[in-house]
């Protein structure tokens, strides 16, 4: 089970700085849309240069233009860039192109995909699917009900994508998201906005450990 | 009719000089998604300074952290800012929210967003619907028939919000655009990409006003 630490709503010094602090116990580290959207690619790189050692996950969320946002990603130094699920199929189907032919990897954001397109979401095998209740869900109180109905998706899945789950997850939701296998959990401000970053993010660490779930495809 | 300049797959400073050229013959000019993603709201800024007459239109498609992105284009001389169709109600309704108290307005972008959710779309009065062909969608050759049936939500909605139109909109596609009785046309590559831009501008200039339609917020 690895640990994704989302980076969203500060400035990339900060992120750089909170990932310094936290750096050893997260395997991935994403830059948030927001920092993509407030800094542009000058977010990605210096994450990338900061953290050699680390994937780094750009946090696109891709709409349209797939081509030209997954090779910008990955030239300024992605090992994964996110596309939303609700996009176009040929949106998708350009991202897994572009990925594959570099050696790197999508992330697909659930976010609010329709549940028809959900399942055949389940065909893009080398992806990641992440289940995702949004921040903007969260300030209105709406709780991981509002995330797609995983009970039912996650049968018969062995052969299918791995698994991610993201949005205002805390320690104490480990417990019930372990019954879906994922593997990659996503946490932002758990960790980022912690008294002591490090010390949250050891106990997401020791967490994660405890459990068996592994990535296919590392 | 208003013509919008979408900008997008380019540097700013190559932006600025086409919007340069065309400005005359625009009265929107659109900062894209490409140009935010990889330069972030320096790319906005930039824009609104050198075009201090003009209304800027950020493509920020946001898709979740509504208030913050808009918030954030806003601060960055955007007066207008684009949200998914696709995305979230709650998304939609804080974008509406930090639009309506700065006195500024969002465009929805109806680029795959499922049919429920265009009939609730109109909902929002003071908003623009843009409906979109993507530029994935024309790279592979669809048409602009997978754009939602315009012709069928069309009736009856004199008192609804204005209409755009986006997506590889040649001059010849402004006969039939005209049935739908847009308020605002998006044109990138036409103008960005022809050998002499202010040429290919003055001429959708020309024929947008040879059109009745106007917009209702202005």
């Amino acid at each position: 089970m690895l640990i994704q630490l989302a980076l969203d709503r500060m400035t990339i010094d900060e992120a750089i700085r909170i990932a310094q602090q936290v750096g050893e116990y997260v395997d991935w580290i994403e830059v948030g849309t927001s920092l993509i959207k407030e800094f542009g690619m000058e977010s990605v790189r210096r994450l990338r240069a900061a953290f050699p050692d680390h994937t780094i996950v750009a946090d696109l969320k891709t709409f349209d233009n797939a081509r030209y946002e997954f090779e910008l990603a990955f030239a300024s130094g992605a090992d994964i860039a996110t596309v939303m699920g609700a996009a176009p199929a040929v949106t998708l189907d350009a991202c897994m192109e572009v990925a594959d032919r570099q050696g790197k990897r999508v992330m697909v954001d659930l976010l609010n995909t329709p549940a028809p397109r959900l399942e055949e979401l389940f065909q893009y095998r080398e992806a990641i699917l992440c289940v995702h209740v949004s921040k903007d869900q969260q300030e209105m109180g709406a709780g991981k009900e509002t995330a797609p109905r995983w009970d039912r998706m996650g049968e018969g899945r062995e052969d299918g994508p791995d698994l991610a789950f993201a949005g205002g997850i805390t320690a104490a939701d480990l417990r019930k998201l372990a019954a879906w296998n994922p593997s990659v959990l996503v946490v932002g401000s758990a960790i980022t906005k912690a008294v002591d970053p490090a010390a949250a993010a050891r106990l997401f660490r020791q967490t994660a450990d405890e459990w068996k779930g592994d990535i296919h495809h590392e």
